[in-house]
């Protein structure tokens, strides 16, 4: 069953775990193809070029914009942060699924243009922690926490338009879970329309 | 995350495997539930009741269509088959998933009434199996060929009602993807909204 690849972009509250969970994803399973954000920021000393980021000038991130060449793009703190959308397309092509790790406003730009995709919630392990993360150590300016509590708002508040959530109650679980999405997802009718239709044919 | 079970309805052309697949998918998963159908043909030596079918009446047979209480129900041989609606119920009521090995015109009516529910069409290993099942030895009468290349036919026309195919290239891997299938669809964001309210409420 030869197929196109599978997109699964990922996005969840800040310290839920998505980071943790794709990159244990990605060990051991060279089918999959973690994808990396462009950026005009400069490269911190451990950072490498293409595996960390891919560091480029602020012109030229601009001129990739205006190309589409960006599945969608972001700034904070002054430097700017982008899905190449080039690499992605490569790797499906060539029947590798791509893991997206992505904020909720990016991923809803990317589901714009895919909506074939696969998208997946990630939760913090517990109610009390979700909490933790947003109320921090109670020495935060009410206007912090209001920020964090719009922002986590906004941010359930698109849970359902994403196919799956993935629950962080264990990294080896979570992963797990991932797996079987990733298994399950290959096995759709609707993204196998091409081997049905050869075994109709026959 | 407390949730109701999922009903899995797997289909497939006679002797694809689903049979095989499936009894090796509830060994060792407690939480699946093989159906059990119940039947007005007298047992054979070796069939238990409630374990192989349950046997019953013609008139009880006919009084549970009546009420309602069968899924679905077909004619073999002048012995009714059927599946047992209340069992099913309880079990998916108990948060347990429930496995139907049913034909292809079983589970098309079981899905207007669980529509919910998720559908698994088994495939055969390969396309060279499919038609040497078809045309049996060459031996068989034309006519013999014919009404299995319709019924062939007829069931592969109905694959895009499904939601997986499950290519049974070797028992072991099938049962994995079933097993994959499974995990993912109790991710699924439209069976965890009672969860997700939680969430959102918190």
């Amino acid at each position: 069953m030869n197929r196109r690849g599978i997109l699964f972009v990922v996005s969840g509250p800040s310290g839920a775990g998505k980071g943790t969970i794709c990159k244990a994803l990605v060990d051991n399973n060279p089918n999959v193809f973690l994808s990396v954000s462009a950026t005009t920021r400069k490269p911190r000393p451990h950072e490498q070029e293409g595996v960390h980021y891919y560091f480029i000038e602020e012109a030229e991130f601009m001129q990739r914009i205006k190309d589409g060449g960006m599945l969608e793009h972001a700034v904070f703190c002054g430097n700017y942060y982008g899905t190449p959308k080039h690499k992605v397309d490569q790797m499906l092509d060539a029947g590798r699924d791509v893991v997206l790790e992505i904020e909720v406003q990016g991923a809803m730009k990317v589901r714009s243009k895919y909506p074939e995709g696969v998208y997946i919630f990630v939760l913090p392990p517990s109610m009390h922690e979700l909490k933790n993360r947003i109320m921090g150590r109670g020495t935060e300016p009410p206007e912090v926490i209001d920020e964090r509590l719009k922002t986590a708002a906004w941010e359930y508040g698109h849970i359902t338009k994403y196919n799956y959530i993935l629950l962080n109650d264990s990294i080896d679980k979570a992963v797990e879970r991932f797996r079987a999405i990733i298994k399950a997802e290959g096995c759709r009718v609707e993204r196998n329309t091409e081997f049905i239709e050869e075994v109709l044919r026959s």
